[in-house]
C-alpha cells in the first residue's frame, strides 16, 4: 500500500460533479408531467383568517389546484419538545390562525410556475389583524398581545439547567461583572435553496428535497399524512447548503406533498428569494442577561445567564434546543465552582427560528468571553492570562461540566498559547482605531447517544449505520444515512473506507441520500456528527470486513488468519509471495455462494451501528484584528486567526474549508446580518452577506488530539468556524475603543450601533 | 389473529395496478431528454461484413450516433458452459462474422424512434455471404458449412450423463422401443416485448430493463463494458412476463447501454413484432433418438437417450443447460436400472436458442412418455397400469435417480390415480377420431444450490437473501432479489410475511426489481424457485425477526419471553391482557435506540440468505381428450386435466392460474408453435400462439406434499403446466389414430404434419 489515505489533502471526489453543472440537486429532478405549486403567505403578523376566496384563482388557465386551510385541518407538524413543560407539541401546517407575516395561508398548484403566481395574487384573503408582538422582551411585557390567549402568557416553555445554588455564589463574590447580551436574527443562507418535487403514485409518496436529514423528512411526512412509514421515499442526493435551515420539514414542504397527493402528479416548489427571510427557519434571537463571578485573585467562581430566546410563532422542529445549548456550553474551556441558566423559549409573532451552524454556541462564546474581557478590564489583568490562570488542562480531562457535559480530550491551554503566537496586530495609521481579541470555546459534536427526548430534559442524539458491501469485482460501495451537504463526507468516508479495509480509494463509491437506498438515521447531517459518528460506524464496519476477508482467504488458503496480509487488492501468507489470493476471487466466492468456511453466509456485507456514549468535544480559540473607523462605525476584520482541535483529521483540506467557511459566516453574525422586523411585525429586511471584501486572510492551526470516543478519533468540524467570530470581534472592537467597551454587547455590530455607542458618550 | 394467509386464495396485490395501466413496466419509464435506438439486422444467415457505410444514415435530421462493429470491437457477452470442453466461453456483441439473419450489425441512435428507423434503413451493409446450416442434423451432415472453421466442426460440446453401460443394458433386454422424436423451435412470447432504457449520468449507468434477474444483468453488463460493478444499476419493477426469455442479456439490450454511455443521455429501445423471432432467443430446438428398454414382465430395464441441441450461431447465456436437463430429468418418476445421455449442442446458422419455461423438461416428458405409450400398445398392456408398475412410491423417496436427481417427496402413483379418477371421455359423433392421453413427470424446482459453475458438470443454483424490516409505524417491508414477472410473487411474499411476523397483509410491502434496493441474486426469477428459494429466505428472517420482538418485548414487560404471544399488534404476557407493548411502540424504541437490552443493536431489520442443500421436486400428472378431423388433420384439445403437487401452497389460486397459463403455452408447443426457417436461413414464420379457442376448460387438482428441504415447505410452481402437454396430446392423438401411433414423435403436431401421416399410410 501507499501512503494511508486518512489523514491526506486528497481532492473533494463531488467537486467534480458540483463545478461541472451535474449536481443532483432538486432543481434538476425532471419528471414528467411535473405541475407547479406557490404558496400564499399571510401579509400580516397576527391576525385570523376569516375568508379566502379561491375563485379568481380558479379561473386562471392552467391552475389544477388551490388548497386552503379548511382542506387541511388536521395536517400538522411537530414542535420538538425538550422539556416537559413546554405547552405546545404540534401545529397546524394550514392554519387560520395567523402567527406571522408569510405563515402559509393557500397553495395554488397549476401547470407553469407563471400561472400559479399569477393565480396566488388572486386569491382574495379576508383578514381580521391583532397587534404584533416583536421580540422576546416585547413579548413578555405586561400587556403584550397574546398568541396563544388560552395560555395567559407568551412564555412557551422556561426551565433551570445546572446549580441551584448558583445566584448565592454570584452574590457572595469579590467581582462581579454583569451584562445583556442581544444576538440578532440571522439566516442560515445556502447557496441551494430550499425545495421539493414530490410525486405521489402507486400508494407511494417519492419526495426530492433540498434536505440534511432524509430520514426525518420520511418520518415526519409519514405521520402528517397518516401514510405507513414504508410507502414514503424521500431523496435528497446533493443538498446545496444546509447550516442547520435544511434539517426541519417545513409546512410549505409538506403543502407540496399534499398537493401531489390531491392530483396524483409530480408537484415542483422551491423557495423564492423572499420566501428566505419570511419562511425559512432564522435563528440566534436571544437576549441573555449574564454575570460572570471572580474572586479576589481573578479566579472563576460562577457564571449565570438568564436566556431569553424568540421562538417566533411557535416552538419549531429543534423547539428551544438552541438555547438549551448556549445553557449547556455556557462554562467553555473554563472550571468555574457553580455554573446555572434559566432559559425560556418566548413565542412572538414572527417566522419561527430553528438550527443555525453553532445552535446556540456563539451566543455561549459571545456571553462568556465578553464577560471574561470585561472582567479583565476592569480587574486591570491580561486577558490572556485570566484565560489561562482559569482554564482546564490537558490532566483535568475528561471532566464534566456542572452544566453535564463530559469533555474527552484536548489542551485547552495549548490552544489558547499556540494562538497567542500568531496573533500580529495590524499596524498603519489611517485614522482608524484598532484592536484585537480572543475566544475560546469547547464544542460539542458527534451528537449522541440515543435517548429518549420525551425521558430526558437536554440531551439528544443518534447512532448511525454503515452499510459496507465489496461487490464482486473487489469494488466497495459505503451507503449511511448521513448526507452530503457541501461538507466533503463523500470524500471522507471514502478515505476512510479505503484505508481500513484495504483497497484503492478510487473502487470505493460513496452511496447516500435516499431512504430507499441507505441504512435509518433519526437527526441526519447536523451537529458535527456525519464524520464522527457515520465515520465511527463505517471503521467499525470496515475492519469486521477486513477481518472477513482475511477469514475467507485463510480458508481458501488454507492458512491461520495471523500469517495473513491485506494490500494491493490480494491477500497473502506473509513471506510467501506465492501463496495469495486475489479480493475479487474472494468477493466473486463470497457473493456466489462457493467454497465457503461451514457457517459462513454469502455475501461480503457489513451492517454496523455507532451509539457514542456521549457526545465527543472539539475546542478552539480565535482571534480577530479589527480596524474601526471612528467618523462611520464602520468595522473591518483585518485578521483572523484560528486555532482548532477537531481530532484526527480525516481530510486536513476539507477540515480547513469548513473552518474558513464558518469563520466568514461568523464575521457575518458578528457585523453585518440580521433580521430586522418593524414593530407591526413586517420584515424590513437588506440582508448583508459578507463578501470577499469583508473576509480577510483567514490563518488555521489545527492540532489534533484523538477523540477517545469515537472509532478513528474522529471528532466534528462542521461548525467550528462559527462559535468564534462574533465574540473574538466583539473582544477586538472593545480593545479598539476601550471608552464604550462596556457597552460592546449586541450583534451585529453594525456602523450604525457603533457610531451610536460612540456618539452617546 | 384471523385466519393465517398462507394457503389462502388472497387477491393478487399487483393486479390493481397492473389492471389499471400503472404497472412499472419500462415503456412508461420517461427520462428527460431520452433519444431513441434502432438496432441494424443482418439480412443474411451467414456471411461477412466487409462495408458498413452510414454516410446516408448520418445525414438524416435527428440523428445522433452510428455504432458498427469497428467501434465496439472489444465488447463481449459470455456464452455459459457447463462442460469444460464446449468450445466458447464468449461472443462478440456487434461481429462483422455473421452467423444468423437478425444478428445486430449495427445501431442507429436519433431524437426520434422514426428518424432513428429511417435512419438505420439507410446503413448500407456490405456483405459476402455463406452457405447455411439450419438445423443441428443438417449442421452435423459431412461438408456442412462451419460457422467456426478453427473448430473443424459445428458440435460446440458433447458430454454424456448417467450409467456408462447403459447402452449394454439396452441391447440385453427383452423388448425396446426406439423412436427419433423432434421438438420444433418455439418462441417464449410474453406480453411485454423486451424493452430497455439505459441513462448514464455521473459515471454511473442505470439500466430500466424488463428482466426477470436485475443482479445478473447488472454482473454481465458491469463485465461487459469494464465498468466498476457498484457503478451499474439495473431496475426492472414490472416485468410484463418472461417464460425464460428475459433472464438474459442480450446483445440489442447491450448495445443501448453502450449508446447511453457515448452520448451521456437516456436511450430507449424496444423490441419490434420482427425481432421477438429474429432476435429474442427461442428454445426447445432438439432431435432425442430415445430407447426405452423393458423386460418380459413390462419392467423398466434402462432408458437411453441421444440429445442433439440447436445452439443456434452460439451458446447462448444458458448454452447447452436446456439439453442438459432434458437428460437430468429423462427418468421422470419411474424407476430404471439404468438411465443415460449424450448431449451434444451444435452451431447452426439461426438465432441462437435459450431458455423457455420448462427447460428441457417438456421435452424430457415427451421423449419418456411417448415411449412408454408406444411400448404399452406393443405390449398390449394398459398404459397406466404400465407407468404404475414402474413407479416410485411414496415410500421409495428420498430417492437419487441414476442421473443424480435426489428427489425429495411426493406420491407419484397417488397423482396418476387421482387422474385417471378424472379423465372422462368425450362422446359426440361428428366424424372426427378422439383419444385420450397421459404423462406424467417430476419436475425440478427451487434451484440451489450455490456451486461453482467452472467445477461441475451440470448443477447450478444460487441462495436468495431477504432483507426483512419492521418500520418504526410497525409497517413491514420485504426486499428480495427475485423480480415480480407476473407470477404473483409479491402477493405470496407478503402472506408468508404476514403470517410469520404477525401483522395484517395490509401493513407488509415487499420491494422488488432494482438492483440498488434489493439484495443480490445471481440468478433471480427463473426455475420455479422464486418462492421456494425467496420464500425460504423470507421464512427464516421472519421467524427471526419474530423472535427479535419477543426478546424486546421481554426486556421492556420484564417477562421471559417464553410467557409472551405476538397477535394483532401488540405482544403481550398470556394470561394478562394487562401486561403488553405495541408492536409499534416496540418498533420506535429499537430505531431510536432507546432502551435497548445490552448488546443488542439499534434497528429492527433481518438480513437472511438460504442456500438450499439440492433442489426440490414437483412432480404431476396431465391427461388430454382430443379430437383428430382426419379429413384435414386438424387436432383439437377438448379437455385437459391436471393433477399438480408443489408442496405447500402460499397462495392456490396463484398457484392454479400459474399451471393454467403453462398448460396453454404447452398446448401451442404441442400443436401450432414452431419458428420455421428456410434452407438458406431465413425465417418463414407465422408463429401461432393458442388463443381462447384453441384452449378447453383445464381441471387441475393440488394435492400439498411439503418439501423436507424448504424452510415452509414450498416447492416451485412457475413450470409445471408447461411439462405435461406436449407429451399428453402426442399420447392422445397417438390413442386417437393407432394406426399411425408409432409415428407421432414430433411437435408441434400440425394439421399438415398429421394429415400427412395419414396419407401416407
Amino acid at each position: 500500500m501507499g501512503e494511508p489515505y486518512v489523514g491526506a489533502r486528497t481532492p473533494r471526489r463531488e467537486d467534480a460533479r458540483l463545478l461541472t453543472g451535474r449536481g443532483r440537486y432538486v432543481g434538476a429532478v425532471r419528471l414528467p408531467g411535473t405541475v407547479h405549486a406557490y404558496v400564499v403567505r399571510s401579509p400580516v403578523a397576527h391576525g385570523r383568517l376569516v375568508g379566502c376566496d379561491a375563485k379568481q384563482a380558479w379561473a386562471v388557465e392552467g391552475v389544477l389546484d388551490v388548497i386552503t386551510p379548511s382542506d387541511a385541518p388536521d395536517l400538522r407538524l411537530p414542535c420538538v419538545s425538550l422539556s416537559p413543560d413546554q405547552r405546545m407539541t404540534s401545529y397546524r401546517v394550514l392554519d387560520d390562525a395567523v402567527r406571522y407575516a408569510g405563515q402559509p395561508l393557500a397553495v395554488v398548484v397549476a401547470r407553469t410556475p407563471e400561472a400559479a403566481r399569477d393565480a396566488a395574487e388572486l386569491v382574495d384573503l379576508a383578514l381580521d389583524e391583532f397587534p404584533a408582538a416583536v421580540g422576546a422582551e416585547r413579548a413578555m411585557e405586561e400587556g403584550a398581545p397574546l398568541l396563544y390567549p388560552e395560555w395567559g402568557t407568551n412564555v412557551a416553555t422556561d426551565f433551570t439547567l445546572g446549580d441551584a445554588d448558583c445566584a448565592s455564589y454570584v452574590e457572595a463574590a469579590e467581582h462581579v461583572v454583569e451584562m445583556t447580551f442581544t444576538m440578532g436574527r440571522v439566516s442560515p443562507y445556502p447557496m441551494e435553496p430550499r425545495g421539493v418535487v414530490a410525486a405521489y403514485a402507486d400508494d407511494e409518496l417519492t419526495v426530492h428535497i433540498s434536505s440534511q436529514a432524509p430520514h426525518h423528512v420520511r418520518e415526519h411526512l409519514a405521520e402528517a399524512f397518516g401514510l405507513s412509514h414504508d410507502r414514503v421515499r424521500v431523496i435528497s442526493r446533493d443538498t446545496g447548503g444546509g447550516f442547520g435551515g435544511k434539517e426541519h420539514v417545513y409546512p410549505d414542504e409538506a403543502l407540496v406533498c399534499l398537493a401531489a397527493m390531491r392530483l396524483g402528479r409530480p408537484v415542483s416548489w422551491s423557495e423564492s428569494p423572499g420566501d428566505r427571510l419570511f419562511a425559512t427557519l432564522p435563528a440566534r434571537a436571544a437576549v441573555h442577561r449574564a454575570r460572570l463571578a471572580l474572586d479576589a485573585d481573578g479566579r472563576f467562581v460562577a457564571l449565570h445567564a438568564d436566556v431569553l430566546g424568540d421562538l417566533g410563532a411557535h416552538p419549531s422542529n429543534v423547539g428551544a434546543s438552541t438555547f438549551a445549548v448556549t445553557a449547556t456550553l455556557l462554562p467553555g474551556p473554563y472550571r468555574f465552582d457553580r455554573v446555572a441558566a434559566r432559559v425560556r423559549g418566548v413565542v412572538t409573532t414572527t417566522t419561527p427560528t430553528g438550527s443555525y451552524r453553532g445552535f446556540g454556541q456563539p451566543e455561549a462564546a459571545l456571553t462568556r468571553e465578553r464577560l471574561i474581557d470585561e472582567a479583565a478590564r476592569r480587574l486591570g489583568v491580561d486577558r490572556v492570562e485570566l484565560r489561562l490562570r482559569n482554564m482546564l488542562g490537558p490532566d483535568d480531562l475528561p471532566y464534566t461540566t456542572r452544566v453535564y457535559q463530559p469533555y474527552d480530550s484536548g489542551d485547552y491551554p495549548g490552544a489558547l498559547r499556540a494562538l497567542r503566537d500568531l496573533v500580529t496586530p495590524v499596524e498603519k495609521d489611517d485614522g482608524r482605531r484598532r484592536g484585537i481579541g480572543y475566544s475560546c470555546h469547547v464544542e460539542s459534536t458527534g451528537m449522541g447517544p440515543s435517548m429518549d427526548l420525551k425521558a430526558t430534559a437536554i440531551q439528544a442524539g443518534g447512532y448511525e449505520t454503515v452499510v459496507l458491501r465489496m461487490e464482486q469485482d473487489a469494488s466497495v460501495v459505503v451507503s449511511s444515512g448521513v448526507v452530503s451537504i457541501g461538507q466533503g463526507i463523500e470524500t471522507a468516508l471514502a478515505q476512510l473506507a479505503a484505508d481500513r479495509v484495504g483497497v484503492p480509494i478510487e473502487r470505493v463509491r460513496v452511496a447516500l441520500g435516499d431512504t430507499a437506498a441507505t441504512p435509518y438515521s433519526s437527526i441526519g447531517s447536523i451537529a458535527s456528527r456525519s464524520l464522527a459518528v457515520g465515520g465511527g460506524a463505517l471503521t467499525r464496519a470496515a475492519e469486521r470486513l477486513r477481518g472477513r476477508l482475511v477469514a475467507l482467504a485463510a480458508h481458501r488458503l488454507e492458512a491461520s488468519p495471523d500469517d495473513l496480509e491485506l494490500a494491493e487488492g490480494v491477500v497473502r501468507v506473509k513471506g510467501d509471495p506465492a501463496a495469495s489470493i486475489s479480493l475479487r476471487d474472494l468477493a466473486t466466492s463470497a457473493w456466489r455462494g462457493w467454497d465457503l468456511p461451514e457457517g459462513v453466509p454469502p455475501g461480503l456485507e457489513e451492517r454496523v451501528s455507532y451509539d457514542p456514549a456521549a457526545y465527543t468535544f472539539a475546542y478552539g480559540a480565535h482571534a480577530a484584528a479589527v480596524a474601526v473607523d471612528p467618523e462611520t462605525g464602520a468595522v473591518e476584520v483585518e485578521r483572523y486567526w484560528v486555532v482548532n482541535d477537531a481530532g484526527v483529521l480525516v481530510n486536513p483540506a476539507v477540515v480547513e474549508g469548513q473552518i474558513r467557511g464558518g469563520v466568514v459566516q461568523g464575521i457575518g453574525m458578528a457585523l453585518t446580518e440580521e433580521i430586522v422586523y418593524t414593530p407591526e411585525g413586517q420584515p424590513i429586511t437588506d440582508y448583508l452577506l459578507p463578501t470577499t471584501r469583508e473576509v480577510p486572510d483567514i490563518e488555521v492551526v489545527m492540532p489534533q488530539t484523538p477523540s477517545p470516543l469515537t472509532p478513528g478519533g474522529m471528532k466534528g468540524a462542521g461548525e467550528a468556524g462559527t462559535i468564534g467570530p462574533p465574540a473574538a470581534i466583539a473582544n477586538a472592537v472593545a480593545d479598539a475603543l476601550p471608552e464604550i467597551a462596556g457597552r460592546i454587547t449586541d450583534v451585529p455590530l453594525t456602523p450604525d450601533r457603533i457610531w451610536s455607542l460612540l456618539s452617546a458618550r
